[in-house]
């Protein structure tokens, strides 16, 4: 039987401000549980039905894990999503640690991306272009709402996330010759471009606004994806995976 | 005053069953309503607020509409979504008319794509690409739901939809010799392939289980969007652009 402070506890992670005072977070559903188990996150509790416990015995006993056994009813109050009926884990955030592409590698930058859908979408998608670094504005969604854990799929365990000041973080990283190319309507054709064999960023704008001015003046390519109808934009997960196709065909990795 | 027939009416399109039988829609929000006006949809009535009819008097006159003015409070109550505080139309909709791939065109199937996001999200990616044919499976989600629709963005107004059996519809094309292209884990790397400039299908499947075997039966080319990180998958929002930005490159409009 969960405990009411367990309860309020875990509620209380679904709230920025409370994650960042416990730096901690709720993973939910057995896929996304699994991977968590399987990454180096710090894990402090899991909660499991009986049923989830039998079939993923081995598991769960090789990880040395603090265990408690729910029932599906005690799950489905407490989880952000209906389908969430098997396991809840609860993990420690990691520390906001600071980003920069190695020679040769591409890294994301998001400015101000804030449905927790797209942002998940975009994790999941550069987890499958083998990008593991995104380094977001300040006002980017958090990654560890539950609803970018959830769209992420798992992805959030392999790819890292550096929030801070955009404008401040090209000051830090002037000594670095690597492209800055950011997604534009109006700019040069994504079919025309050469993705430099030196890495790079690769920038993605907010869902309204795109890239704002700050960031815009940091920028050495400016990129379109080409359209041949009438659609007066992509979604910016979309967008984030026909850039990432398009350099991964060029800088296999 | 809205008349509690109208209510009802409007409520009972959210469901499948009612916009059969009435053979009508709802269009919410101001960019799918204009967008909407700008297409050959035949309309039964628009419900604007007074701010919008000010803001689109020409438009709204031109086009010669049943007009009932509302409040924005009226709006919220009879919407799918909090952000429709504008406008809100009902329009009939479309004959379900077969479709095939001209000769150099290329045409999308969908094989029970079943969420309303996904196929709202796949009708503007294909408005962008310049796809306006897409075949459906029956079970795939009705293009006139409220949540497909709204992910649409107005491309739902450019783009056809022929839902069918497609094991009969690949009978009744038989005679077509263009290419059946279909999207797989574990096909050969899309960045070796060759689209033809013959034109033909692209296949994606289901959310959780990709194409099923009737249909596999019927592709010539089984393609994967290669992977270079750990994510088990791409969504299948995702994997349309991807598959329709390579087309294009090789084979523009």
């Amino acid at each position: 039987m969960l405990s009411k402070n367990r309860i309020k506890y875990i509620n209380s992670l679904k709230i920025k401000k409370y994650r960042q005072l416990h730096e901690a977070f709720v993973v939910e559903g057995a896929k996304s549980v699994l991977e968590l188990l399987d990454s180096d996150f710090e894990i402090e509790f899991v909660l499991v039905t009986q049923e989830f416990q039998q079939k993923y015995a081995s598991i769960l006993t090789r990880h040395n894990l603090a265990l408690e056994t729910v029932t599906p009813q005690e799950l489905e109050g407490l989880g952000s999503f209906q389908t969430n009926d098997s396991c809840l884990a609860v993990a420690k955030t990691k520390e906001n640690a600071f980003l920069s592409p190695a020679s040769g590698e591409y890294m994301l930058m998001l400015d101000d991306v804030r449905d927790p859908g797209n942002l998940g979408t975009i994790v999941r998608v550069a987890d499958w272009y083998g990008i593991t670094k995104i380094v977001c504005s300040r006002d980017t969604t958090d990654i560890y709402n539950p609803k970018v854990v959830a769209a992420a799929k798992g992805s959030f365990t392999r790819v890292n996330l550096y929030y801070t000041d955009l404008t401040q973080y090209f000051e830090q990283i002037k000594h670095i010759k690597q492209p800055v190319i950011g997604a534009f309507l109006g700019g040069d054709s994504l079919y025309e471009f050469k993705y430099p064999a030196s890495g790079g960023i690769i920038i993605m704008g907010n869902e309204s606004n795109g890239i704002g001015e700050q960031v815009e003046q940091f920028v050495t390519d400016k990129i379109m994806i080409p359209r041949f109808g009438a659609a007066e934009s992509l979604n910016v997960g979309i967008a984030t995976a026909v850039m990432l196709d398009n350099m991964r065909r060029q800088v296999p990795l």
